[in-house]
């Protein structure tokens, strides 16, 4: 019998083999009350010294698999189980309210993920991911459950699972480990994002796929376009396929140290990446990154039981600038607030955190937690070529607001005998319409303007793009959405300022036509995109761009748009 | 001594006479056990009967004093005394958790206000203004706390105090009460409303005025200003400022019957009013409106227990475009959700409400419910001029998908033999950023366009209003604000659809110049401002407004755009 499927495409390639079925034993905690408090905690304390002697071995087989930058999750996993504030309230919830070791674990652990979830950016999503990775390790052991060894598979497979884990998908041996087929996740989940540090092709979202497998069945899947067959009778199609695939690879691996440029020969186009810390800029140089766009300065912030020193930040900061080596590197000044809290500080509760006091709001309020920012930021620019880039700019006012204050920051350093880089840059991100809308007067003042698609088309729709509801009118290519891109972009360019875009629309290989034709300056996406869309841009004339995008703006609906630009990538590609 | 105080100009005119200063004793809330439940319950009752017996009474001086219609406010607040749900509610909190009776009511009371409060529209603002008065009453009697009366006031005074209830407000005698000066409130505050239908000048949000009066001070107000002054030496200067506002109000019933024209001849303007019931339309005749630009059909909801039905909203309908006589009246469909519930059905609860699932989401999503408004309004149709405006529109597919409904009603209806008005206009709430940007394409498909600023300033600074810490990006002149106006104004001509404003903006004296220099047509504002904007239009020039708007689009800031508002009133006025 033949089964085909459609799940969300979430790491390119082909696979075809034999199915591993990933079923665990269920989580059942405990809701009984504790009779021996002295026990339970004892149990947590054990779990947890088998958990770390894991996650111990697992950084060790991830090191020499996946390199040091990838097995640092490892570490971050261990300091988890290290961190004291956590495992204090696990003994709380023993001691006070006489639950057992499971359930106190899992009511603390659910209480960190819900926090790191509802906070709108991918950083903290995979924080979210991670600690339950590892309370679900600790859950394990204290349940006395099977952990699974995934690192034992001595055959070629296809992985078939309700989810993987951080951790699972870090023991998988690409040697035999073939793909991935789960039923939940989509291209942001974590899952997603190590299917493609290992280059192992991925399937997700696919819903009931674990119940339609039966062991040794075949199965084959396209992670780039989510299709998915059991049994599937025509293999030499597959095959096919599956060859083509590794022949685009070659060809892409070619394009690392290739200039950007379009196929009528148009090079002014930059590619960047955007990052979350410093470990991630051996990535970005990997993958012929010509610039880092966006680094956000949030995970010192949230990585930490206090706002970070000067000296703190002045170390990341310089690392990111050394290492890239004057190519430029644009750093968000904190992006906190609203959602996004801090476990050291009491932001205000709002009915609408996303319309609230949170980015510049904040910092421009307290310019004292400001100021140690601006000062890092200032001192590192000396070590490369850096960009400081301010979030949530509403107002011109705002904007000078911040600029002042940091050219203040600027000759108070200066006097007290410290370098400035000569060509630092300061900017703004372009995320609330307003400022969209008046870029023209904003680029009197700003150096540069890096969109941010997530927010500008979150307020641009009033949609709230969590919100279940409303996530239809999450629409990227909506021509509303490109016009105000397109506003920003012309704005610019008439004060000779150069325009980026740092949101998820970057990478898209459908936007990349349709920004290259508005005339977008710098693109700043997840480093693994970077070669993808240096190919694909050599092989887009600008001119058939610009037509592109002319028609695009004058399009009613966003899937006429989407067929405009499917019709020039049939063409083109 | 003199003291000399500023605060917000709420009701125009000026006042002079002996300060009546309103002190009441304070409510104190009882929060031990109740022992006998059956005392707390009966001392409700019967308290609950003197209020009743007291809203009789004011109904009574109302009538006489204000009219039928503003008399009607009584009967609103008897009917929530008369409330079996709340009064159940009372019952229930003493019955099970031995609250005092006054605890039970508080409590009941704060949940209902808070509730209110928390709308984002002037009208359910007023409502939580109304249960506050309510029970305050109600806890006057409970707690045996003497009930201030009024109207027994028999000399000129200013009334100097914390806030005005609306029943404190319906029971002044305008021959006697000159005026008041209130602690806190603003333009919008039921004090400053019923200031305003009153025709008495206030001075409202003067913070601590009422610590600074003596017995027998006298006080002078300006309401257009908000300056205060208390026992001044110059009595001469206040005397004349009174009767140039004298003079100036005499001019401005004159403009009742005018024509609405520019001072050089533009005669394309048109001024109309907001109402929130059938009630209203009284008031927008008397100040001399040329139609309706908004009618919020919220209140047949939220005044409700259940969804009204076809038959309950056609006579709603009918009776207003009726009493228009042909003149446009403009209906918005239901604008519910997000932050604006009601007590019979139950929405999801979102984690950014102002970007949730609302208005226009909500009934297109509920066609069950949608069907029902759409048939009414088509039918009312018959009867005079009607325009069915959609709100929260952020795509084109949203608004086709809205007037093929409409469309398909009116086929279903004509085929039932109901008569549809020929003259009938289906257009659109432009208060989404991703709406204003693509207007010219919007208005391929919509009749008209009726500008929303609450809502669009809100998302397009990406800013809750209603959150003090960002309340300072609540900027109307703002230039980024003025070019979404400029948008939607330029994409709807493009087509030759008429555009109006509804928002609190467009019966603001400073913005009419720019939104007539913008092109604006249609200016929708509370019946009471309409004479005064079409007084300001008569003395200003297209081509000088038409110079402004284009200054101002140029601006960086608010202020500056202010400014040139400024000199331009300053040279005209």
């Amino acid at each position: 019998m033949c089964k085909k499927f459609n799940g969300i495409g979430a790491s390119n390639g082909i696979a075809l083999a034999k199915v591993y079925i990933l079923k665990e034993e269920p989580i059942i905690i405990k809701d009984e009350e504790t009779k021996n408090i002295d026990e339970e905690i004892s149990l947590i304390n054990s779990s947890i010294e088998k958990a770390k002697k894991d996650l111990e071995n697992l950084k060790n087989i991830a090191k020499d698999k996946l390199g040091e930058e990838k097995a640092a999750i490892f570490e971050a996993h261990a300091s988890i189980l290290e961190d004291p504030v956590m495992s204090e309230e696990f003994v709380s919830l023993i001691k006070h309210k006489k639950y057992s070791a499971s359930k106190s674990i899992s009511e603390v652990a659910n209480k960190y993920i819900e926090m790191f979830k509802a906070m709108d950016d991918q950083y903290f999503q995979e924080r979210a991911a991670d600690i339950k990775d590892v309370t679900e390790r600790l859950l394990r052991y204290v349940l006395k459950l099977t952990v699974l060894d995934l690192a034992t598979i001595n055959e070629e497979v296809v992985i078939v699972a309700e989810d993987l884990t951080p951790s699972q998908t870090a023991q998988l041996n690409p040697l035999f480990v073939k793909g991935f087929a789960c039923n939940v996740g989509g291209r942001t989940s974590h899952a997603a994002i190590m299917a493609r540090s290992l280059e192992i092709p991925a399937v997700l979202g696919l819903k009931d796929i674990l119940s339609k497998v039966k062991p040794n069945d075949i199965i084959a899947i396209n992670g780039s376009n989510g299709d998915v067959e059991l049994n599937p009778e025509d293999k030499k199609t597959w095959e096919n396929l599956s060859n083509a695939f590794k022949q685009e690879k070659e060809e892409l691996k070619k394009m690392k140290d290739q200039p950007t440029l379009t196929k009528d020969g148009y090079d002014k186009f930059i590619l960047e990446a955007n990052i979350g810390s410093p470990k991630d800029v051996e990535g970005v140089l990997e993958n012929g990154a010509e610039g880092i766009g966006l680094f956000r300065s949030e995970f010192l912030y949230m990585d930490n039981d206090h706002f970070p020193t000067e000296e703190e930040q002045f170390n990341s900061y310089k690392e990111v600038v050394e290492k890239m080596n004057n190519k430029l590197v644009v750093i968000r000044t904190l992006d906190i607030g609203g959602d996004k809290k801090l476990s050291y500080f009491n932001f205000p509760s709002e009915m609408n955190p996303f319309l609230g006091y949170r980015a510049i709001r904040f910092t421009l309020d307290r310019k004292d937690i400001f100021r140690d920012q601006i000062r890092a930021l200032l001192r590192a620019s000396a070590y490369g070529h850096l960009g400081i880039m301010f979030p949530m700019i509403a107002t011109i006012d705002e904007f000078l607001a911040a600029k002042d204050f940091t050219l203040e920051c600027k000759k108070e350093l200066e006097k007290e005998g410290h370098k400035i880089g000569k060509n630092l840059e300061i900017g703004m991100m372009v995320e609330i319409p307003a400022a969209a809308v008046n870029a023209e007067n904003f680029a009197k003042h700003a150096d540069f303007f890096s969109i941010g698609t997530n927010d500008l088309i979150q307020y641009s729709m009033a949609a709230d793009r969590m919100s279940e509801n409303v996530a239809y009118l999450y629409q990227p290519y909506n021509p509303s959405i490109l016009n105000l891109i397109k506003m920003t972009i012309d704005g610019g360019h008439k004060h000779n300022r150069w325009v980026g875009m740092c949101g998820e629309m970057a990478g898209e290989p459908n936007a990349l036509p349709l920004l290259m034709g508005l005339g977008l300056d710098a693109y700043s996406m997840s480093a693994t995109s970077v070669l993808k869309a240096r190919s694909i841009m050599s092989k887009l004339t600008l001119k058939d761009t610009q037509e592109l995008s002319e028609k695009a703006l004058k399009c009613d609906k966003t899937d006429d748009v989407l067929k405009l630009v499917k019709d020039l990538m049939d063409k083109s590609l």
